[in-house]
C-alpha cells in the first residue's frame, strides 16, 4: 500500500520500519529530518512537508502530544484536506479526536492508539486500540499487523479509541500507585518489597504490569526514563479532561496525577512515571 | 498429626475437612457447634471450649475478626497457655499478631493467613502466607499442604505475615476501585464495559483479579456476597491502622475505605466489596 | 476619566454602573447589545465592537471564561493593540494573564480580579485583588475605589492576582467540603446541622465564608444558583492548571473538583457550587 | 459545688484553678501527683485515688485519650459506681462516651469537650460543648460558666457532643490543610504566603482559626508544639472511627490523616499538628 509515516520518534520510528519491512511504499516525515536516516536506507521516502505524505490511501501520525497532532493537520503544509485516510496512533484528548473526525468526515480518519514500549514498536509487538467506521478500519487491517501484535476494534467514534487509551495509561498508574504504597507499608513493617511482590504476583496478581513495573520499583529503577514522568503528566490530565468532559469522578485519577506533579518539583523531569513510588515513600519519611 | 481447628465459618469447614481428609487427627470447635456436624461425620471431633481442641501439637484458627481472636484466646476455655503451637490463620490486625507472639513465646506462634475464597479452601487451593519462627514453621508445613495449593515465608515475626495479607487485601480493592473508575469513565464515553475489560485483560492486565472482578463489575453481581462490604471495610481499617502504627501514607487506601462506607451506608451491609464500584458510578450520576 | 467597560453580565452591569455614577465617561461593550439598555440611560454610550471601547485611557473587562476573553482581546474587532490599558477583572488563568501581559507591554495590562457577588458589584463593595506594575496600578486607583471597598495589590506580574483569585476560590471549595462533611457526620450522628454550624461560627469559624455559605447549607438553598456549578469547576481546574504549571500538590483540590463533576453529572448545571454538599451526603447514603 | 477534678495535665490545671477561685471546693487527683502542688496551695485537696475525688456532687475529668479515661472509670480505684456527676472533657471516641453513659444511668454522665488552647484554660476563657440531660447540665452550669467564656448544649445524649468536638477539629485541621494548598500554590507562583493570607483574612476568611493558624504557617512556627502532630492523629482517628461507626464518607479526613502520618514519620512526634503544611510543601518540591 503506497503510505505515509508522520513523527519518527522513539515510537514511531520502529512502526514505520514495519511498515517499510511490510512491503508498503512508505514516505516519511520528521519535524527534525536527521531522524529519517535509517528509514531512508531500508527504504523509505522523505517528504519535506507533513502534507506531501499524505498523497497515498492511508497516512499515519505517531507524535508527541495534542499541540504537535494540531500542528501536523492544521498547521502550514499540514495534511488537512489530503486524500489519504488519516490513522491518528498519538496520545491525544478526546476532544481533539473528535474535532479530527468531524473535520475529515466519515471514513477518512481512524484513532488507533497503541499499547507498548520502544522495543514492542521495534519487534513489532504493539497492541493497537482501534476506532472509526468499519470501511476505514478494514483498510487499515493490513497496516495494524505488520506494526502489532493484536488489534482491538472498541467504537465507530475514533474518540472511543482514545479514551480506551487513556483508560489503560490511568489503570497502569494506579497499579503503580497502589503497588507503591503497599510495597512501602510492608518495607515500614519490615517486610522486604520484594518478598511482598513475589507473593502479589505468585497469587492473584500475576500480569505484566505487575512483574514489569514490579521489577521496576523493586530496584528503584527510574533513570534513564522508559515512559518519562511529564508525558505521564500530560496523559494524567488529558483523562482528567475526559473524566471533566463526561462527567466522572476519578478520586485514584487525583492521586496519581498529584503524585507526578509532586515528583516532578521533587525529581526534574527526565525520570519515569514509575517513579510516584518516590512521592509514595517519602509520605513515609523514607 | 493430632491437631485442633476453631471456627467453622465458610472457610473453616473448608480448610479443616482438607486437614481430616489428609489423615490428621481434627478436634474442631465453633463457636455454635451445630457447624460441626458434617466434619464429625467425616470423622472429626467435637470439643466443647476451645482449649479442649489445643491439647495436641498445633491448634489451628480461621475466626471472623480481632475480637473473636482474643475471645478464643483470652477468654473463658481460651487457649492462652495451652501446649500447641497456634496458628492463626484469620485476617487480623498487626498489633493483636504481635501480642499473640509475645503471649505464646518463641516457636508457639504461627500466623499463617490465607488467600481465596470458600470454594478455594474447599477445594484446599488456598495461598498460605506464613511467618514464624523456623521451626515453628517447618512443623506447619504438612498442614499447609493439606489445605493449600502454595505457601510463602514471610517472615520471623508473625505479624509480617498479616501484614502481607492486609497489603495483598488492599491491592486487590485498589484494583477494583481503578477497574471501577476506568470503567465508569468509558461507559460515559460511549465505550461498553466489557469492550474495555476485553482490552486491558488481552494486554496489560491479565492476572486473575482483573479477570474474576472484571466479571463481576461488568455483570454487577454483587449478591449474595462473595466477601461481604464490612469484612472488607474491617479489613481496610485493619490496613490503615497498620499505616497509623508503621507511619505510611496510603491516600488511595483513604479513597477504598470511603467508598466502602459510602457502600454501606447506601446499600446495607449484605453486598459485595467489589460493589464499591457503585459508589464509583453513583459519582457519575449513573 | 475616558474610559471602557466590556462584558456586561450579572457582575459587569453592577460595575460599569459604579463607574458611570462615580463620574467617568464609560463606553461598554457586549456581545449581547440588550444588557446595555440599562447602563446607556444612566449616561453610558454603547460600542459596537470591542475595540471601539478601548479608545480612552484605560479598558475594564469582566468576562466569562479564557476563550471569552480570547476572542475580546484577540479576535475580530478586539483590543490588541489599542491605546488604552486593559484591566482584566475576569476570573482566567495564569497562562492566558502572562500572554496578555507579554502581548500588551510594561504598564499596559493590570489583572485586577474580584472577590464578591452580583450584589457586591451592584453596591460597589467588591473586593479588588490587582497586580502589575505600580504605575499602571496607579492610574486603576480612583476605578478599583468606584468599583470595591477594599483593594490589594499582590505583585509586578498580572498573573499573581490571578493565582491569589483562583487559590482563594479554592480556599472557599475548600471550606465548604469541609463543613459538607462536617455537617452531614453530625447528622448521621444525631446532631442537627444547624447545632453544629452554631458552635462552629460561635467559637473559631466566625467568618463570613462560614456565615454565608453556612446558612445556604443549611437550607439547602441551592436553586436558582448563586454561582453556577459549572463556573465553580472551570475555576478549579484553572487552578489545578496552575497546580501542574507550578508543581504543586493540591490533594483537597482533587476531592472538590470530583464533587463538582459528580455534583454536575447528577444535578446538572443549573445548580450552585455548593451544592458539593449533596456529592457528600450522598456518600453517606442521606 | 463540692467537686473533684481529675487529670492536671496542661489544659486540667487551668480549668481546676479556674473552679478553685470561683469558690468550689475542689478535690484533685492525677496520676503523678506532683503537678497537683500549686493547686494544693490554692486550696485544693489531693486526692490518692479517683474514686477518693468522686464523693461530692460532680467529678469532671480532663485526660489524654480513651485509654487514660477508660483507667480512671474502669481501672482499680476508678470513679465507676461513684456518687458524683461524671462531666467528661476529654476529646474521646463517640464509642466509649456511649458507654460511660450507658453504664452512669440517666442524669449521671455528661460529656462536656471544650475547644481552646492552654491559655484559654488558665484565663477560664473555653468554649463547652456539652451534651446530656438538661437536669444533668443544669447542675453543670455553674462549673461551666468558671471555665469558658460561653456554653453551648448539643443534644442529650452525651455523645452528641464528643461528635461535635472531633467535628470541630477536623475542621481545624481541614482549614490548616486548605491553607497549606492554596499558599504553597502562591509561593510557587511567586506571590509571598503572607500576601496571600492578607487578601485571605481581608475579605472572606476574617475567623480567628485563620488568623491563629495563619500566623503558624507563615512564620513556620511548629515547635514547640501547642498541640502535638500525634494528638492531632488521635483525633482524626477517633473521627475517622466515628465516620465508619455513623456511615459518612470524609475524603478531606483521609487526606489530613494521611499529611499527619507522613509528618510524624518525617520529623518525628515533637511537632505542632499545623505543620501537615510542611507534608504539603514537600509535595511541591519546596
Amino acid at each position: 500500500m503506497k503510505i505515509g509515516f508522520l513523527g519518527l520518534g522513539q515510537m514511531g520510528r520502529g512502526m514505520a520500519a514495519n511498515l517499510v519491512r511490510a512491503g508498503h511504499e512508505v514516505t516519511v516525515w520528521n519535524r527534525s529530518p536527521g531522524k529519517a536516516d535509517d528509514l531512508v536506507s531500508l527504504g523509505a521516502t522523505l517528504a519535506k512537508r507533513p502534507v506531501d505524505a499524505a498523497g497515498g490511501e492511508v497516512v499515519l501520525s505517531m507524535l508527541a502530544d495534542d499541540a504537535a497532532v494540531e500542528a501536523v493537520v492544521y498547521g502550514a503544509g499540514g495534511i488537512a484536506g489530503a486524500p489519504a485516510l488519516h490513522v491518528g496512533h498519538s496520545t491525544i484528548g478526546i476532544a481533539l479526536a473528535d474535532r479530527l473526525a468531524a473535520d475529515a468526515g466519515e471514513d477518512r480518519y481512524v484513532s488507533a492508539p497503541v499499547f507498548g514500549r520502544p522495543p514492542a514498536a521495534e519487534a513489532g509487538k504493539l497492541f493497537v486500540v482501534a476506532a472509526g467506521s468499519g470501511v476505514a478500519l478494514d483498510r487499515c487491517e493490513p497496516l495494524f499487523e505488520a506494526i502489532g501484535q493484536r488489534s482491538f476494534r472498541v467504537g465507530e467514534a475514533p474518540s472511543a479509541a482514545n479514551l480506551v487509551k487513556l483508560s489503560g495509561n490511568f489503570m497502569i498508574m494506579a497499579a503503580v500507585e497502589a503497588m507503591a504504597e503497599a510495597m512501602t507499608l510492608a518495607e515500614k513493617g519490615g517486610v522486604p518489597r520484594g518478598t511482598l511482590l513475589e507473593v502479589l504476583t505468585g497469587t492473584l496478581f500475576g500480569a505484566p504490569i505487575y512483574q514489569t513495573y514490579g521489577d521496576i520499583l523493586l530496584e528503584d529503577r527510574f533513570r534513564p526514563a522508559g515512559f518519562a514522568a511529564p508525558l505521564g503528566l500530560k496523559d494524567m490530565t488529558l483523562a482528567d479532561a475526559a473524566a471533566t468532559r463526561l462527567g466522572a469522578s476519578m478520586p485514584v485519577l487525583g492521586i496519581v496525577r498529584d503524585h507526578l506533579r509532586a515528583l516532578i518539583a521533587a525529581e526534574g523531569p527526565d525520570i519515569d512515571w514509575a517513579a510516584v513510588a518516590l512521592s509514595v515513600r517519602r509520605g513515609a519519611g523514607l
